[in-house]
């Protein structure tokens, strides 16, 4: 058992090495040797959980969606609102968050491969909003697969953008006012109030529920 | 004046193979050889409008927003899903724009000249937006700043999504998608029916007014 930890413990040491380089150096440029240098484990540990360079980065890549889980809510619409707020916290200093952006948005890893984080994302947003409009938190004519894609193309975008012209420190205030302006277009009117939609809400649910994941 | 004119369509010839060879393989494993071979210019027509590559992905950079102007219409938020429509179309067919985007969202050309494009394009639905406010076509909570630079941001991310999953064919889809989540929240009421928001509105509009574009 203290072995088996001792091992998630050294996967976990090399996802947050590779994540970071890959957020520094992108795909191409990315060594193994460099990875292992910075988890400070051996060859023979790093090629015993990946083998290869690209295992590593589709790995660094899968990571990206299971990172962020927001806690339960009175509504589905803000547990979306709240699981987009954690992911713009958390991209400023969760470097397989970060690792997994670059290697998303930059070609180097084969297309098919970076498809992963897109989906696994969207049908996320579509699990919520499809249990969102069985509970009546919805507008009529909301199309569940158009909006959920919405969000993720629109976040995807804004990190970048806020990456370029601020480093990402004004990413959440930038989130708030894209839930601000898609959710009237979708949520009943009544539920529209009850949200809370601050640039705050990721610390205050963290410091709540989320400390173990450190930060 | 032939003279001159031989020059602009050397430079226009240069920019469309550098904006091709910057789309297909980044900035940094594009070759000016490669460049020029696919220009058929000589190394020196090369050098006499761009003394260097990064010269060269500037001007790519920078000829990303002049690309795109949408006709006069009678709503100035007519205007801007005009801009937002024809840059969608054009991104499928125009070796330009299409570089210029590759060299905005990756690593590669320095981050404070990728800058540009995202802040001139904002500028662009900034000033829109103002025109549109005097007009009274906002609704009055609106802030200009926040709006303009989320349809940059939210567009920049549905056209990079819309690459991976579909190599765009379905970005007109996904932008129409994006206005009609974010325009009821904008537009008075009044103005919202008026509004030509549909994924063949590019290709009406230059059958008009853009032939000259070619595309």
């Amino acid at each position: 058992m203290a072995q088996q930890e001792r091992a998630i413990r050294t996967r976990r040491a090399i996802l947050e090495a590779a994540g970071s380089v890959f957020d520094e150096s992108g795909y191409d440029s990315a060594t193994l040797s460099t990875i292992l240098e910075r988890a400070g484990v051996t060859k023979g540990a790093l090629y015993f959980h990946f083998p290869s360079k690209e295992k590593l980065a589709l790995a660094v890549l899968n990571e990206h969606v299971d990172e962020v889980q927001a806690p339960s809510q009175p509504t589905k619409l803000q547990e979306l609102v709240d699981a987009g707020m954690i992911l713009a916290h958390r991209l400023s200093c969760d470097p397989i968050l970060r690792g997994g952006t670059r290697l998303t948005i930059e070609q180097g890893v084969a297309k098919h491969q970076r498809r992963g984080p897109l989906l696994a994302w969207r049908d996320h947003n579509l699990q919520l909003l499809t249990e969102a409009k069985e509970r009546g938190e919805l507008l009529p004519h909301v199309v569940l697969e158009d909006t959920a894609a919405l969000f993720v193309g629109a976040f995807t975008g804004l990190q970048l953008m806020s990456q370029i012209l601020s480093d990402r420190a004004d990413l959440e205030d930038r989130v708030v006012v894209m839930f601000n302006h898609i959710l009237p277009s979708i949520a009943v009117p009544a539920l529209l109030g009850t949200l809370d939609i601050s640039a705050d809400r990721a610390r205050d649910l963290m410091g709540k529920t989320l400390t173990t994941h450190g930060g």
